[in-house]
């Protein structure tokens, strides 16, 4: 299949395809394109990264597997990065942080660049509030995986978890927007972020890709908010650039 | 590839695969995939509608083509249209309208069914405006294909084509946004846009998927506007429901 494209593809400028493992959710990914585009440097439709992205919506939940209630997604993410691998894409990138549980397995089974959400994140939290406690806004799933918490506190500083009472607020707000309810989600987030505000937070992580559908990252008040998903498209218009 | 798939693609709700043939441009395809999530009936990410999405940005201008002065995108089209097939994508749409002026053709270059952007776009003008003229905002290279106006003449309606100012207005417009400046977009697309209702349009065509992008096809004032990507989401969800 390769060849029949690079017989169409024949500007020296032609990039490698980027892969996208996506559809975790559906509206992330859309938002996730969105952001790649907006943050390549393009003048003109040529000029954008070509990407074959898979919305694989049939990934067994995340968060249900990692709170020890459901079919464990891992097969069907292997799978899935294969699948994109197999169709010609040389780099791969998945917008979804709970996901990113597997990423260093998943990474392990294909044999070509896998971008890390994480790592992009936390880069970017490095460069705008390089000390002190950073807030976490994001699935229990991810909460308590610990792929945020672990890489900072190898740096010193101190994830905030939020309470029981809140956290469940946070998972309910990513449900609705996950069934297109985005204001009423937004609510429930702005309330859990005004406490990781109060309790000292110098950046937001908006750690699940529902989140900045719903919060602006560019408003909020006080803390940073960090968008994951533009921390990720950042980091692949950097490696696509090199 | 689709056997590796097939295996971890257990649910007997597990649809087959949508190919989304996009990247023209790069930011209709994020539009389109939000569209479609927002128009499938689902309550969580297994509900949605698989798809297996192409940015073929490298996809020659296609109106540049249609006014005689760049090479033909036909065949960047036929290979990435049968790319996703080979992908394992059991049902084609694209989400660009210049393009649709190759459908047909395309349609006829793969073995399976191809949703038609114009065809589902009639339909919801006939729905909405049953009679009397029809506007269209769209490229140039879409007005002069005559792909939304051969089909209106057939069943008895006008479609009003602007001034070559206008018309130069709407193309600049367009530019605007694949450039990521959607308010600077938005006016030139409003000013067309009233011409077309002062000469008595009953409906609107946002004929290029970059202007739903910068008009809000729920606003508007006078004319019911048509968003295309909306249209073709409705088609896919109801052909992927039967």
């Amino acid at each position: 299949m390769e060849t029949a494209l690079d017989a169409v593809r024949r500007s020296p400028g032609d990039g490698p395809v980027l892969g996208v493992l996506g559809g975790m959710g559906p509206l992330a990914t859309a938002d996730f394109l969105r952001k790649l585009v907006e943050r390549t440097p393009a003048r003109r439709d040529q000029d954008h990264i070509p990407a074959l992205t898979f919305s694989a919506n049939f990934v067994p939940d995340r968060t249900a597997f990692l709170l020890g209630s459901g079919p464990d997604p891992f097969p069907a993410l292997v799978a899935s990065a294969r699948y994109l691998r197999d169709c010609g894409a040389a780099m791969l990138a998945m917008p979804c942080n709970t996901a990113h549980y597997w990423h260093a397995r998943l990474a392990g089974e294909v044999d070509i660049p896998f971008v890390s959400m994480v790592q992009a994140t936390l880069k970017a939290i490095g460069e705008v509030a390089p000390t002190g406690p950073v807030g976490l806004l994001a699935t229990t799933g991810t909460v308590s995986s610990g792929i945020y918490a672990q890489p900072l506190a190898d740096v010193g500083r101190t994830c905030l978890a939020l309470s029981e009472e809140l956290q469940a607020e946070v998972m309910s707000g990513i449900g609705l927007v996950k069934a297109g309810q985005i204001a009423a989600g937004a609510a429930k987030f702005a309330m859990a972020e005004r406490d990781l505000a109060d309790r000292g937070a110098q950046a937001i992580i908006l750690g699940c890709t529902e989140i900045p559908v719903a919060l602006d990252a560019a408003a909020g008040l006080g803390p940073a908010r960090i968008d994951t998903l533009l921390c990720l498209a950042d980091a692949v218009v950097d490696r696509s650039q090199r």
